[in-house]
């Protein structure tokens, strides 16, 4: 029963097709409405005529009116037959779609976009899929049934364990599973950071002279005041924090400055957590890729040094994948039951087999091996780097190389706009130092901030040659 | 190399395991810093002494000593040797860590909570795990690089393709996939649109008399009011809405009511949809268990009628597992471009992998025979409790059953309350239905919802016993 054809009314057609006869004839039916085929108020057959029209029983064509009574979409009044409702008008025909926004971090000038360079993305082809999906494998195997519930709004207390352990070991965070929350992303975390900070009566979280402007808007959506910190060659001038009224924690970069790359040196760390003990307030750590150091072990995280006083926030976008959104907050005691509650309140959580997964990951040292893969490959490509700018183009400073996905160029003064249409022309997507710049922080650097981790393998020579292709 | 044990200063102890020297020397020392064994401005000894005393070699000493001034715990001043910084000072000792939150949506009274009959949670043994683990490999092996990047806020077009299709089949509902957006729970997708429908100066959203507090909560979250719509023996009064001044949506569960389980007749059906065409308001359309009906084909979405005046709203957590996080809207032309951008402008999303995964979930047909397997299993549940409690407790009206993955049992007027009591002490959680009852509706019902999907199988009998036995 491949196409019946039905005709009645006037000259109207109803395509059926398929076997299920009564699922068949109703969407039929709704589609000819919806078109405006059956106007509303048209009086269709009676059930026995369509049913002998069709084929068909005539309960099946009974229970299909019934159906679309209930829907809404027909109306059946005594004496008066089975009609289509007045409201189920026909409507107007749709635009074309509109086409997808752009996904990733890209903004690129030109359509046609070869090299990808900009930076806060890992290598994607490296993602580690064989080791994920055994232990995601082994994760939906052990699970216990109520891990596919509701859950704790915290995250697994398995991958808080994990996490914990980890965590101490690889960044010296001073951590307790009941004091992590495992959130979608840093800002995700910010988000709820910035919610409860503002119910505490907070006013402004100082930030620094560089960095992502969505997280700015992030923290004045939830109606904070974002005053930036000063920035000198040694970093970020942490020491401004006690000249500032009403700031009530800050937000740093402090083991790879994003995106400037350096480290904060000792006596800023320590002008921090002098303020925030000093204060009261909190220092906000986004400990983005502190996996990936060179040529030492990575800076442990500020964290360590006072936990009641700093929001650890680490995440697998970077040493893993962005596409898992998974992150997580270690919190100092004050705050770990009101954002618990913050997050509980609208129970956004990561998937529950994802999290046992990446605990299985962690657990199992499949999460060291990638890292440890991971920062060799890197390493190697940062030199790279580091080597072909030297041969192209002497005069340019990389810096920001002793850790991390991306290194910066410096270019001479005003010549940062005319390198990035260079770099367009040839399709080559990369990011000005200045795209990072707070409003409010005068212009003082010319330069490229080069994401090397973000090409395959396949693209990264070409990329290179590019981006030398367009250096002073 | 098991414990080597270092004797320096006084009594001071460092315990250090494992092969990896420079990194143990860290960790003991952080640790003898943070539980106060090493007081602030205590000098160390020389990295050559040290050294000579732990066997290790020079170098490691030192190296580690440096790294722990770059993170602030020790400082090295020219002539004054290596100290231990003043603000690494030890923290008071903790206490003992709060209990875990109830997961899930139990708050029984008694500790011994033995069989659960809470409705909202699909029997969580029942999950699919090697279906889904299949759909997952396949999944994983088949995702393009770019899929494991940061992606459209909307979802995976895979996954809202996929969606669109399996909705215009199974729940008449006319969607197509750039309308489709992706997000963690319903929760999550009413939290979005609470927020755009604000932002555009709506100022009350209607909700029924009876359902999840959560959800008003939310709203009025977000600055909106929600006043309850009138119910009756046929269900939401959705006539009254003509007469709220103010009401920009309405929140409904219009193919079967939550809690109280009827379908909205046709005529109301049709005074919502008139109601949001005459004021340009937005129906919520909550599905949350429309693929459980067991007596007819389901009840097709509201939706259907006017795809530009319903927001539909569909999950995964009953008819699969809430764990998963994945819910799905589909949205009216009006809406689709501010809730991809409010859900974008903090990037949300559910993790790609589990997306995909359930994309091939819905196109390989597992789903529809899942779908189809739990609702052979929870009918015979529904069958078996009608028959336990004819049986147990003539008097007892149970209604709410054509559908879903709960009923509800009326009891005689004041008895709620008593029959809970009994309930909690013989170690059974279920829910009355004055839990679900808005603060403005006066009490005109007693009864409980029993949610008997809840149990597995082998909980399933004697969950059942325990109920009858709290019957009048």
């Amino acid at each position: 029963m491949a196409n019946d054809r039905a005709t009645f009314g006037s000259d109207l057609h109803l395509e059926l097709r398929g076997t299920r006869l009564r699922a068949g004839l109703m969407d039929a039916l709704r589609e000819a409405v919806r078109s405006g085929r059956l106007e509303a108020g048209t009086r269709l057959p009676s059930s026995r005529s369509l049913a002998a029209d069709l084929g068909m029983a005539r309960n099946t064509v009974a229970d299909a009116y019934a159906e679309l009574v209930a829907e809404g979409w027909l109306t059946a009044r005594q004496g008066s037959g089975t009609r289509v409702a007045r409201r189920a008008a026909p409507r107007p025909p749709e635009p074309p779609a509109p086409p997808s926004p752009p996904s990733g971090t890209g903004r690129g000038r030109t359509a046609a976009l070869v090299h990808n360079l900009q930076s806060g993305t890992p290598d994607l082809a490296s993602f580690p899929r064989a080791d994920w999906l055994k232990a995601y494998r082994r994760a939906l195997t052990d699970a216990p049934n109520e891990a596919f519930g509701y859950g704790d709004p915290r995250g697994r207390p398995e991958l808080r364990t994990a996490l914990a352990e980890y965590l101490a070991r690889a960044r010296g965070v001073h951590a307790r599973p009941e004091r992590i929350v495992i959130c979608a992303g840093f800002v995700h975390g910010l988000t709820l950071i910035g919610e409860v900070l503002r119910a505490r009566g907070v006013r402004d979280v100082a930030v620094e002279s560089y960095g992502l402007w969505l997280h700015d808007d992030l923290l004045r959506r939830a109606g904070l005041g974002t005053p930036a910190l000063g920035f000198d060659e040694r970093g970020t001038r942490t020491e401004e924090l006690a000249g500032l009224d009403g700031c009530g924690a800050v937000l740093m970069t402090a083991a790879h400055q994003y995106p400037l790359g350096g480290a904060l040196p000792p006596d800023r760390r320590a002008a921090v957590v002098d303020w925030a003990r000093a204060s009261g307030g909190f220092v906000l750590e986004d400990d983005y890729d502190g996996e990936f150091r060179y040529d030492r072990q990575p800076v442990g995280a500020l964290q360590g040094l006072d936990p009641d006083r700093v929001v650890y926030f680490g995440t697998a976008s970077k040493s893993l994948a962005p596409g898992l959104r998974l992150a997580w907050m270690v919190l100092p005691r004050e705050l770990a039951r009101e954002v618990a509650a913050a997050k509980g309140a609208v129970d956004w959580s990561s998937s529950a087999p994802d999290q046992l997964a990446f605990a299985e990951f962690l657990r199992s040292g499949a999460y060291d091996r990638h890292v440890r893969a991971m920062r060799l490959r890197y390493r190697r490509r940062r030199d790279q780097l580091v080597a072909a700018v030297a041969a192209h183009s002497p005069e340019t400073r990389v810096s920001g190389i002793a850790a991390g996905l991306h290194a910066v160029l410096t270019l001479p003064p005003g010549a940062e706009q005319a390198t990035l249409r260079a770099a367009a022309w040839r399709g080559l997507a990369v990011q000005g130092v200045n795209r990072f710049r707070r409003p409010a922080v005068p212009p003082t650097l010319d330069g490229l901030v080069v994401g090397y981790a973000t090409p395959p393998d396949s693209g990264w020579q070409g990329a290179l040659r590019a981006l030398c292709g367009v250096l002073p």
